[in-house]
């Protein structure tokens, strides 16, 4: 079986539908502004366009807790990205992947433990060095010897995690709820003292007891932590489970929101998106979610619905068309390939195959786009050599060729189109002497609409001689 | 850069991780009585466990409206998934996906329309006579003409499909809401004289005028539909949108509730499950998510956000174990990769790899896991050759190899692991290796804990010796 590995190069690929697609980008230009309609539906929180006074289920003023348009990232791919089980970063690769996420425009990077090992440490000191505009945080456990370590590097700031649910209470620490705060207290005053932020996060969060939660929030927001953090460790919440928890904290806390979701069902990209709606500050994500497991967040992915939301803010916030090169660093650090269905990258993201959405995109990309290709510097494609396409999309095609058939015509060679295709997928080949010889037929007589024998006829007379062409090469190249 | 294909066959795959693993399948039977907590946690709704009683955000008795243990899936990788770029099913292919969707326990199979080719036709007359257990739908556009040659292809019920946002009705069929409805009810009234199931469905719904929406919905359920759907056709909806729409729906008509949902933001599992939460009674899925652009709900992904919530439910609804296998047959069929990051079979999801957590889940798999490999046939591995390994970890691969080592020594030789492994991760192999030799050492008086001299000298000696042996190989293979 061959590999669609869409993170090498795209353009080199053989797939069978890169030869049946038109290229459709730059034919939008006239339709371009239309899109706005849509971008303002889903407008900033607060400011409710046209098309959101239309729409009841649209965002609107009374969401006064949503952070959707008001958040950073804490990208974690050189911490839970290391957690990944085929990652291992060495120092060159982490620098590399650190600076390219710092370009882009994340505003904090997450390092691994400086506890983990000695290479950690002397890592996680060359990138506080770096001069990155992105703040440098380092994830520890919640214990004054990782604390004191971590603060020696350089950081301008320490993650602080420890298990707060039975599950890992019993099965992990073994520590009881007064150990965990006395503990967070001390290490929260310490990491302060230098000058430095401060989180203290719970693990497992969702499946630790709520009045336990709160109140250990409470005890650390008064000593001034800079932000508590709600984990789903596991991956077993659902969205609006989040948003319940998230507005509850938000109620209890004045400090900032961090969450670090985890994707074991595929929900961790919704459950940051809602965890923001209910007032949450701070998305953990990696770059195409690399983790324990199936990881977290993706970058990719929680750009895209913030986009959707919001394009202005995300466009003017992040360098978008990096998104594809940040992507495939690191999917080549860690030998995967990037999924084919990944949002906004996934190799056909932006192609369109049914003959009615063919159609309606070649009238306004909007009809079925909400995520414009050109801002991620990508392109849209139509594919058309297949059974289920449509006579809107062939004549787009017809046009590019510059021939000059009639609606009837072009109904006709698409007819032609989906009987071959039913056999086999059609490349773009194929389509192209197809509606070259249909048009050359119509010029000279030899052919009329509803003519399918004489349509065959040509056909068998361009195969017969492309053939006698190849035996005649054959022959020149034998002799 | 290798490619991990994980849908060939994963046992064969030189992935660097698969030879760093611990199996501890099976090692954790007594431990997984005790898992029911969880999952108990997310019960039935209706049925508060003593966990859920203790999580104020489990399902409760309130969630009057939710069908999370009452659904439907309306697979559609046959319909939907013939519009991803890559695919073409030929009637083998169609027939086996088929018969496999069925014997895994999919409710309906949806089929493109027999109105598309001559060959779609063809294969839906052949697919509705294999006597499945599924009910076969097929999916057309809402006009008589589809219609009249839907019916008479043996299906069990047509899925009906129309425009209904004011993009779709500018930029595609440019029809208005009363030539809409009056068609609609045309359709409806026609299927159902021949006795089989209809379902109406808008097409872009979230971008609808939401009293057109609603007053269509209303008027096709009171001329006897079957079912009405939702369609986020572009992928645009957010969780709570899905939820408020959904719920406000669920109050106008009494008959079934469909959705489906494009993946474009990543959010198309979430989205399912809160259309789910808010009344909804079918879901639309194809086999990884395949369809349009970046496709819809995945079978896969929505199988386990469902089992999370529900594991006795679900388990006896489909056959799990197959789920793996469905996925393979699609993937190859279509020329993809099984993603990386897919929830239950990316080849990662049961991987442990920090210290913290190989630990906990080698005391409790519950811990870290909300879904259990062994429902789908799968495996657990704890991956211990890294730098951020833990000496529990270590410990249990001590005791697999019938070592016997002290916990100080079992923290010194893992203190070996860390410091090589920060110069290239180790392999299964390398780990063995190490512990064995320590093992000797320390049986032998050579070795004692902290003496790192005498260690690296008996592996040096045990690296010396290995060359020998090679060079010895290779020259009886010269002689």
């Amino acid at each position: 079986m061959p590999c669609s590995c869409s993170h090498q190069n795209p353009e080199s690929l053989s797939m069978p539908d890169k030869t049946q697609m038109i290229q459709i980008n730059g034919a939008n230009g006239l339709n371009a502004a239309k899109s706005n309609g849509i971008n303002g539906a889903n407008g900033a929180n607060g400011h409710p366009s046209e098309a959101q006074r239309r729409n009841p289920y649209a965002p609107r003023a009374s969401d006064f807790l949503s952070n959707i348009s008001n958040f950073s990232i804490i990208e974690s791919t050189l911490r839970e990205g290391e957690q990944f089980a085929n990652a291992f970063f060495d120092t060159k690769t982490k620098i590399a992947i650190a600076k390219a996420l710092d370009a882009f425009g994340v505003e904090y990077i997450e390092l691994t433990s400086p506890a983990a090992s000695e290479q950690s440490r002397a890592d996680c000191e060359a990138i506080c060095k770096l001069g990155l505009k992105a703040k440098i945080l380092t994830h520890i456990r919640c214990h004054m010897d990782d604390a004191r370590i971590a603060v020696e590097t350089g950081v301008d700031g320490v993650d602080v995690v420890i298990g707060t649910s039975s599950f890992l209470r019993e099965f992990s620490h073994g520590k009881d709820m007064t150990y965990i705060t006395k503990t967070a207290i001390e290490v929260i005053t310490f990491v302060k003292s230098k000058g430095i932020e401060v989180r203290f996060s719970s693990e497992d969060s969702f499946r630790s007891d709520l009045v336990d939660l709160l109140s250990i929030y409470q005890t650390v927001d008064k000593v001034g932590v800079n932000r508590v953090g709600i984990a789903d460790t596991v991956g077993c919440a659902n969205p609006r489970q989040v948003y319940d928890l998230v507005r509850t904290l938000r109620g209890v806390v004045g400090c900032d929101i961090e969450i670090h979701l985890h994707n074991d069902t595929g929900m961790a990209i919704a459950n940051a998106y809602c965890a923001l709606e209910a007032g949450a500050t701070h998305i953990d994500t990696s770059v195409l979610g690399i983790g324990e497991r199936v990881g977290i967040t993706p970058l990719g992915g929680l750009v895209a619905c913030l986009y959707a939301a919001n394009p202005e803010y995300v466009k003017a916030k992040y360098n978008l068309p990096m998104l594809r090169e940040i992507e495939n660093l690191v999917a080549e650090a860690v030998e995967v390939n990037v999924p084919f269905m990944n949002p906004i990258t996934g190799y056909c993201a932006f192609t369109h195959k049914a003959g009615i959405h063919a159609k309606a995109i070649l009238n306004n990309p909007s009809t079925y786009e909400i995520l414009k290709p050109e801002d991620f510097g990508l392109t849209r494609y139509v594919s058309i050599g297949h059974r289920l396409t449509g006579w809107n999309a062939v004549k787009s095609r017809v046009e590019q060729l510059g021939l000059n058939l009639t609606d009837d015509e072009v109904k006709d060679a698409t007819a032609k189109i989906k009987e071959l295709a039913d056999v086999r997928t059609q490349s773009m080949d194929d389509v192209d002497s197809l509606l070259r010889i249909y048009h050359s037929g119509i010029q000279s007589g030899e052919l009329a609409v509803g003519q399918k024998e004489a349509l065959d006829r040509l056909l068998q007379q361009h195969h017969e001689t492309s053939r006698e062409r190849q035996q005649l090469g054959e022959v020149a190249v034998a002799a």
